[in-house]
């Protein structure tokens, strides 16, 4: 029989852990938790946890209540499926006990001080105590780089969106409100087959699209102006991410050369998009380019950042804490000029870096030529 | 000229801040900050907060960063807004010494261990040190009891949700899957004006009804079967919560007989909920009639929740922990009884507290009299 992608991924979690100082890794965020399980239920609330996962170095366990024990347990062949019957502050000790832990990995960016506090309570209370060593980015870091499996999936979900994006630009018409236009897009997503929406679609236009994170008012769009539609969609869990500025009947001369610049500074990043290069390379070649023209001022966001599994993760295409790009990452190269009061123009691709450079998933091709 | 439902909501907050240990409460939580402040981004994602508020004895603080910061302007009308240049744990600190801040209550169910950590090592270092304190529900216990405002906004809410799910019932057929019949939920929401819907909706049928948080399946629904359809939407920032059960040319003898049971269980919980009763006491009248007809171990989670901002609550109607009720919460009232491999029924009426008992504020009468 096959192996699952998903004791290929435990396999190689598992390795790690040989390095750590834990015998049992606990992971509660989302995104994670898919990679690793398949479980794909979301968390409702911040609070409000539909399971997490115990990885030992032998057993794999998908910790739920009773809601989602069934899905659980159709989903995440790999791991055995335990059912809680009270919160998790009080049931993780208990399932710890029982599998005879003494240290356990947990995610400090997703457990909150309480919850924290609550079971470094209780642990410490056993005997033989139980120690909380705190993780970050273990799961992560193997989540920035994408295997076949998930590089395929990317490229479903970006061959979908680019389909819906271009029906969407050739139906944009004068009159047409920013909501109207964002809620033809979730339409086409579902229709398409989409899991949900990446994030809310920004349909920005004239001045609202100098706000880089626009929610879509009621807005008429019109000739001239700058309409920026940033979109997304998740389809069987994988994310896809793009952004095109379009112009009915054209820009005026202020916007060509706006558009202009940022369309270059996309494309001088690109270059610097390989295996080995520094992840703060790219962001220095488009900022460059924009600085030169004398925009510097108005690009205020990095350039870019990892997709998967969560529309935003690593690694992070900005000026600080650059690391190495490697094969198999997939990233946005998301340049923007925007002008307060005036408008703003923002150019996104989603690529997959491969040996030689990166190759582009978002295949539309409504780019102007000023 | 009339203070707003913000300056009258934050002079409450201060009023509490009396009795706590700190001279800033520091609220990151997206709920209470919308309640305190009117500034309505949401959170994409866990790690990535679009903003916090800073509220001492005096000022009240909205700290967010470029993104948003002409939202929040507009949005925020009682708070100075602080457009941070770095992420929190560096900018924070710097906010805190700037505002002369000795100590801040911050909210230790949603701070995460990675940001408390960054945050405590910061201020410790300072010269005086800023103390973080632990809080808990400071805020959450405020948004329990609804103001008129709230259940005026919960009306309207309650009242397009009802009208949407009449429609939806109408237009139930035989064939038509599960995810058509949520799509088109969603579809008239938004039509509707709604923000988003307040949860991803379900639509259950056949066995699928057995489990309580079900995902909309390809499956046709059929007659003779349960047909769950638990809906929410979010209104000017207001969730609404039902649920109804279907049944397509009546059900069986059995789910006959369970249907009566949740029916009369969710009418004698009703009867218990009045200014004065605890938490506990309408589970126990729900869970006494779904006892005493043989279903008791199907009815697996907790009779209600407070409804409000958040889809999800306080106070939790449930067997442990009461509460007092008091005038102006609103809560939910679904028993449930799920058959697994089978089927399941739930009720689900959403009703405001006043001064005489209970006041339904979701008005669909789909109930079967069997």
């Amino acid at each position: 029989m096959r192996r699952s992608v998903f004791a290929t991924r435990l396999a190689a979690l598992r390795k790690r852990l040989e390095h750590l100082p834990v015998d049992f890794v606990w992971v509660i965020q989302p995104e994670n938790r898919r990679y690793l399980s398949g479980f794909k239920a979301e968390d409702m609330q911040l609070t409000e946890s539909s399971g997490s996962l115990l990885i030992g170095r032998q057993g794999a366990y998908l910790l739920t209540d009773s809601r989602y024990a069934t899905e659980a347990q159709k989903e995440a062949h790999d791991f055995e499926v335990i059912t809680l019957e009270k919160g998790l502050g009080e049931s993780l000790p208990q399932v710890l006990v029982r599998l005879g832990a003494r240290s356990v990995g947990f995610e400090e960016e997703y457990v909150t001080c309480a919850l924290f506090r609550e079971l470094s309570k209780r642990l410490r209370k056993l005997s033989p105590p139980i120690k909380l060593t705190r993780l970050k980015g273990v799961v992560e870091g193997m989540r920035q780089v994408k295997d076949r499996e998930e590089i395929k999936a990317m490229e479903k979900s970006s061959n979908l969106m680019t389909e819906i994006l271009q029906e969407i630009i050739s139906s944009l018409e004068p009159g047409r409100t920013e909501k109207e236009i964002a809620w033809q897009i979730e339409g086409l997503a579902k229709e398409g087959g989409a899991e949900s929406l990446a994030f809310p679609s920004i349909v920005a236009s004239g001045p609202n699209s100098a706000l880089p994170h626009a929610l879509p008012t009621n807005r008429k769009i019109k000739v001239k102006e700058p309409i920026t539609l940033d979109v997304g969609l998740k389809l069987d869990g994988y994310c896809c991410d793009m952004t095109r500025t379009i112009f009915l009947d054209g820009p005026g001369r202020k916007f060509k050369k706006i558009y202009r610049t940022v369309r270059r500074a996309q494309l001088a990043a690109l270059e610097k998009i390989h295996p080995g290069a520094n992840s703060n390379e790219p962001d220095a070649a488009a900022r460059e380019v924009i600085n030169e023209a004398g925009f510097g001022e108005f690009f205020g966001h990095a350039l870019g950042h990892g997709v998967g599994l969560a529309p935003h993760e690593g690694p992070r295409l900005g000026p600080h804490n650059p690391v190495k790009l490697v094969q198999g990452m997939v990233v946005t190269d998301e340049p923007g000029i925007y002008i307060p009061g005036k408008g703003g123009v923002r150019l996104e691709e989603m690529l997959v870096i491969e040996k030689h450079g990166a190759r582009i998933l978002t295949k539309d091709t409504h780019f102007y030529d000023f």
